[in-house]
């Protein structure tokens, strides 16, 4: 388990995020609300002039007040809008609540599972991230689970029509989670017209785990969509990927996906629309290659 | 004139970037090839690893090596691809030869002026950005003109079919680049077919700059094309807009752009494809409320 990494920080109170190791963005505290270490990681939560309150694990920047949706509606609405009627999801990782919140936004949803291994990340985000969980950790359609995702998802005899993969980055607990075992093993855990999303990589600074993650998907997915998005916190572009046995979102049409954000009654979408549902499967010529 | 803000670097060698007063982007200096002052503003030239060499100006980022693509390609190609024929263009700014490079690539394209005024960024370019200009500035097309934008719009008789504007951010010497004055003075310039397109900030951290921005363009040409890519050195997500008294890049379909780079012969686009060009005007629900 990697130690703490915020010692890396440029200078005393700039947090700082690296894309590679030379380069990366960078945040100054204003405050300081928490620094611990959980039975599986650093925890720190900040306080943030561009971002808000910002939640750091083992030195990573993991979300913020200010950009969350960025992450969270790109990552849970592709595949959730293409899914014809999605009753029922599992979110692996994701304590902060963000995931959840953007699934039960749906009508037909009736149970979301949110398996977190570390009860530390769910008391900070009840304790600082109202505005990102926005009572989803309290919603009765939630079930909690804290244990390991790889564990839950071996045993488990459900089967659910959305997966969300809403972890920290390979290197840390979660890094059994980037493998082909694992994405086989979730894809037993699908509805047939069922469909896993997660986050993958920086085209930019990470092409090598760009091309394994496709790689991965692929061993264990018939339909693997790479699809792009920017995440301030994160760098920039970042590229996330829906896989599915049967359901490939780059079907659903600009008009579908607005028609369908209205009859859903969708609310509160600061970032997704039928537009960017569409857009977010263009790749620049140069992230084509690392996909082919 | 702002003076050099280097030393507003957040550590020695460390070269950085504010999007706002807290946060913003760095990248390790490697060497420094040159620093010192132009008679209109400092001048730097680093190696880096992630960016190979990187050009700033006043402290703040202009290019590099290795991401130049993102910037230039974006700001050209999506105007040009939807020009029926471009024969002529104008380049305010843009010394590094980057958006000169683009331009010629067009097989149509008989005369690219190119109006920037410092020689000193076009004898850094010379010098250690080949790989950017790529003999843009040697090509027997393009005219290099030594002076003030303002000074050369308001005085010309010629007219062009594409007008680029690739300047510094507002706050040093484009600043007066940046109001109607100017864009209709540039209005006045282009071909009845002809376009204007630039770049106008980050809808993240410069919300105000956009709106402003956008409003100024739209008090000088009918048509005013916002649209969004993605630039690492510059921090991420990025507003360009296309404005015009006819022309609108975002009627021109995928395939018909593909098609125009297939017939134009475009040659070595990392980034733009027919796809890309579609995408770019999908903007995110916060982006839509800025440019309403």
């Amino acid at each position: 388990m990697p130690e703490d990494t915020g010692n890396h920080d440029l200078a005393p109170g700039v947090l700082t995020e690296y894309l590679d190791e030379d380069s990366g963005i960078f945040v100054r505290s204003a405050h300081q609300f928490e620094r611990f270490r959980s039975p599986y990681q650093s925890v720190e939560v900040h306080d943030t002039r561009p971002f808000g309150k910002l939640f750091r694990l083992d030195g990573h920047f993991m979300t913020s007040e200010k950009d969350e949706f960025f992450y969270h509606e790109n990552l849970v609405h592709v595949a959730a809008m293409a899914h014809p009627a999605p009753e029922s999801a599992l979110i692996v990782g994701g304590g902060d609540g963000g995931s959840a919140e953007e699934l039960l936004k749906y009508p037909t949803m009736k149970s979301v599972t949110l398996v977190e291994i570390d009860l530390a990340v769910i008391d900070i985000a009840r304790k600082y991230f109202a505005d990102i969980h926005r009572g989803a950790l309290s919603d009765p359609r939630l079930k909690l689970s804290v244990e390991d995702g790889l564990g839950f998802v071996r045993a488990t005899n459900e089967s659910f029509d959305l997966i969300v993969l809403d972890l920290t980055d390979p290197g840390g607990p979660s890094e059994p989670l980037y493998g082909s075992d694992f994405y086989r093993a979730c894809a037993a855990r699908l509805n047939p017209s069922g469909a896993m999303t997660l986050h993958v990589a920086s085209p930019i600074a990470h092409p090598e785990r760009i091309r394994k993650g496709i790689a991965n998907l692929r061993a264990a997915f018939a339909v693997v969509v790479p699809y792009l998005t920017s995440i301030p916190l994160y760098g920039g572009l970042w590229m996330m990927a829906c896989a599915s046995s049967t359901l490939n979102p780059s079907y659903l049409t600009s008009l579908e996906a607005d028609r369908r954000i209205a009859t859903r009654r969708i609310r509160d979408l600061q970032y997704y629309n039928g537009d960017v549902h569409r857009a977010s499967f263009a790749l620049p010529n140069f992230v084509r290659e690392l996909v082919a």
